[in-house]
């Protein structure tokens, strides 16, 4: 199950970053479903490149072509699969790289996984690229999510030693869920933006790169979602997050901080709020035992500095086995944290509409 | 597939805390391989309740008894079946707790979940008991394992504020992987052992209990394991990981602090030693692109505070759906730190022998 | 996934015919269900060796012991696993086999298979024996259906040549589907009982075996269930139904007859009843594009002739390699068409509880 | 998992009959494959609708584009996706019947599961053309299984009344098995193909249509592919080949003939040839305990006659609610069995291949 994901709603990514194109297969979806397809671009917008200076300068429209499993603008039940063309690929740029092993790329595990067969070009099926067909299904996702008052956002929390404030917890609200959609840089404090825009560039002019944090949230998901041990709404999650290029950790609610904490601090109490059961804090995230509380989904990746970076580092040959050195050419972005943004939308809304169904 | 987990090993957990029994069936084993029985309880045991003054007073044998799967201490590649009966168990301390919903345990959502025909008493198939079986399973795929040159160690890296040190990144022998299995504590470095000792008996004291994190190691794992996107080792990983109660984040190489790192510093160059590809430092933990490199597989988990605590905390009576107070009696770990040190063990054994299958 | 089933409701089998124990792991039944014990027992009882002189000697309680996944007598949405435990083995018989493999058995790919680790004792995992925790999963199903009105009933529809008349297709009540159980041999006409009874005995004089046909059906069945292509219910039931050691054949509504028929004498025109669709005639089995019509599910298997026989045959010795004959001792059924029955019974309801839920 | 199959090997189909386009994404191909595609496309014209005078009139190319997964005419290892559009398509014919329900076909039970969403045209994903991409995909395997040995062939058994020899089952040879590739009609005896070609006309030329039966076989498979019980050879096929529309029963070895046997026939003897165990007889199929024998595999399909003909037939119209009666204009196939032909090869390519890897 290596490019699928999801147990009643089934995501099959497949593509390379300088193939023929990319795209995905989702199969489950229930019939009837509306797609929204200037809404689904909209989504599809924010995780393109060439949308800033910060990004990569590769500019590509990433219209998805519906092939199948839509009928009048609905889904019709059959599974749908929905292509995105690769036209701006400069795969010149990448030939040198064939042997040389860049650091923190797959390049090298690949290379012994598919013993030398995989397609390099631009990263081939490892490349950031692969998430826009995630975004695809996530940005379909999440227009069901919300005809179910279920919505998911996201932010910047952190971009190299930048922070953003976090989300609140216990009450999250519509507007301060999609608040990072109105700037161009997907913060909750204006303020954090400027200095976010700095640290970048400051990377960018190294040629270097930055890392990040995204937290992420969800409401209006309903309590009782999820199966214990194995078939919990973190498992689940966790294993779909991973699927983003870059990301290196994954933490709920409060996370690695509630190992510095006392139990009497960190457990939530539970209170009555208009005949429901709520929680006066949220450390838990919203999930308990694997299952959903009611409560706001709360979660926070790491995302690790872009490998690609201008300056000369050392690596090996691995046709000639020797030691050498490489420069990574071609256009990267030295901060890919902004980008994959939506792309953890994505991944939430495809799980929870999983978990929905 | 709530308590399954794995694609060519299937482990299956089943149980209840005072049920009449806990278990695992284990399917895809490969036949011929030798169980060793004192092994693995020894390794039970170091899970195992009662052991010192700092986990649960509940003492239970936790032997296992095989129905199926061994044939002369040798796996047969029929599906193996271990159980192990409950046998001291006070369900009547639970008793009132059926309607009280303990903050930060599973209690509410499982009732959301279950209609409230779920098992409450000691937290039913939501115990830390489960992991029990788990580490069954986990100590019969360490001993596979070893066999073919890898092995599996974890460590107490913090308990509350006390921190131990960290393994090695690049060169991490056999010997510092089982070091913490001299200590009465699962540590590194002895000192942190007494300094954790009066944290947790500080907690204690106070009706109060604490977190910590755990980190685990793995060597001798070869490049190439692992497949691209949601087939990743990170993705398996966490996904099984998140099956331990009380988990509530996985960070793999430098995780969540690689956010606030500069590519170059982040990125860990190539070399070749001994006609061998390694890097020369380890910030991916042994894994790119999801496959593994052939350097340690390195990942942390945050662990929660012991939910049960003994001071009086606020809830909700499901029944009467009325605020109120509990106080959790009945035997507790102020610190389940420790005790899911083995079983982060098991779950990363159980995952990479199901990758090398 | 070798000795699990479903997708929503998890079935996994373990044990040996001639180890501990044998049982299996139900995970994913809906929380709050009843079991009536009594109504299982009789259930199990119908497949059970011993009942007349028909089937194997060994007579063994088969009395399930529930280890998990109930409370109060009701399911508590945790796994269910329940276990049988073996008393009456007599190992002794098989020893001298386990070099001899056992003509149309599974021993000699099961040899191959496990490198020889595998338990030869009494077929080991690969025994009819196995059924009996598929009937207990299956006669669970079969309590959880009949409550939402879906009731499956088998009967022997032949034995060697002898045949019994079929289901109803289009108007099958409860009393014809039940009418099998009010006979020692489950058949619908009388008749047919008593010539089948003379047919077996014969083989059994003759030291031979006779195969037989095993027709079964659902109704109360709602329209709608089950998904295209690979996801159709032919494709679960058979996928599961071949799971039942001996079947060698699965063919839906009018099945292998509809070669041979004209499309517009096998078609099955659409008529309303009672405001309802329904077809006029049923050579669809209940099931088109793999999804169901509402109309009764019929299915037929083929059973092939135990192949445990007295009789001389030839074979080989898979140690020293060498041609030589051999001679089945033991207990054995002449036909164990009629065991079947309730097996097929028990999976037709596991798949179809799957469906529903 | 509705329109997916296979377990390390896995295959997923979308489109629908007059969609933009039908396709495959197929996960898990061994890397450095080549893929011959001339090969490719003499398998899939075999399939390809258009070929004479009994087949429909719809003439289309079916000429696969590889959007991803191949690389210089080999596999890269990332996930295979490749897509045929749909050209030729005059959905026009069937507007008028989206409200009657065409007897014997999927419209009735899918207008209920997707609540009248479903595509109705040309049957939508549940047309027979969705076997082209099921043929990419099975046509790619038995290029790798030639590689490894392994070869597949089937004919047509039997054609309405019309019966074609069957395969030898104990010494069958690649040029038996590739036989039915030297005729027009796919049969072993010449002979039959006139007979079949006659029956099949009078059909047609009373506008109506008949069933028949595919015989299947494999040869140079290994002893020791498959897992018991659910994960057995049958279990796989079975499951797999229900995914071919119009297939109504399946039948491994001697298959339904074996219940009127005895034992003593039945049973296949097992005798030493070059120092290999092999059996005298092949009723099994080359499948024991649900793990290959080293025989030859063997199995036999039912494929029912075309439900659409030109008749005129009493059905429903499902938004009126009443009787009424209904032409099926458009272009048919009078029999499917021939078509379908290399469909069984292509579903047994997959399953064997998924259960080398």
């Amino acid at each position: 199950m290596s490019s699928m994901i999801g147990e009643k709603l089934r995501v099959s990514i497949f593509g390379q970053s300088h193939g023929e194109a990319i795209g995905v297969v989702i199969d489950g979806l229930p019939a009837g479903e509306e797609i929204d397809a200037q809404e689904l671009q909209a989504f599809l917008d924010r995780r393109a490149p060439g949308k800033n200076k910060f990004s990569t300068a590769r500019k590509e429209g990433d219209v998805p072509q519906f092939l199948s499993g839509v009928l009048d603008g609905k889904t019709c039940g059959a599974p749908l699969c929905a292509v995105i063309h690769n036209t701006d690929t400069r795969s010149g740029d990448y030939k040198p790289l064939s042997q040389l092993m860049r650091p923190s790329h797959a390049d090298y595990p690949a290379h012994v996984r598919y013993g030398g067969h995989q397609d390099v070009r631009g990263g081939g099926h490892f490349s950031g690229r692969l998430t826009a067909p995630v975004c695809i299904a996530g940005g379909i996702a999440k227009q069901i999510l919300a005809r179910r008052g279920i919505f998911v956002g996201a932010h910047a929390e952190a971009v190299g030693r930048t922070k953003d404030r976090r989300f609140g917890t216990v009450e999250l609200l519509k507007e301060e869920l999609f608040l990072p959609l109105s700037r161009a840089i997907p913060v909750l404090d204006e303020g954090a933006a400027e200095a976010m825009q700095n640290e970048i560039e400051a990377a960018r002019m190294q040629g270097d790169s930055v890392g990040g944090i995204i937290e992420c949230a969800a409401i209006g998901v309903p309590a009782g979602l999820g199966d214990p041990m194995f078939g919990g709404v973190e498992n689940r999650l966790s294993s779909a997050l991973f699927g983003i290029p870059a990301i290196r950790g994954v933490e709920f609610g409060t996370g690695f901080a509630a190992a510095a904490m006392r139990g009497s601090v960190h457990n939530d109490p539970y209170r009555l709020r208009d005949g429901k059961v709520v929680t006066e804090t949220n450390h838990h995230g919203g999930i308990l035992g694997g299952i959903t509380s009611g409560m706001p989904v709360i979660f926070r990746v790491a995302v690790k500095p872009t490998p690609s970076i201008a300056l000369e580092q050392r690596t090996v040959d691995i046709e000639k086995m020797e030691e050498t050195t490489l420069r990574v050419t071609g256009r990267h972005d030295p901060c890919i944290t902004l980008r994959a943004v939506p792309c953890v939308e994505a991944v939430a809304a495809i799980v929870l509409l999983d978990l929905m169904l």
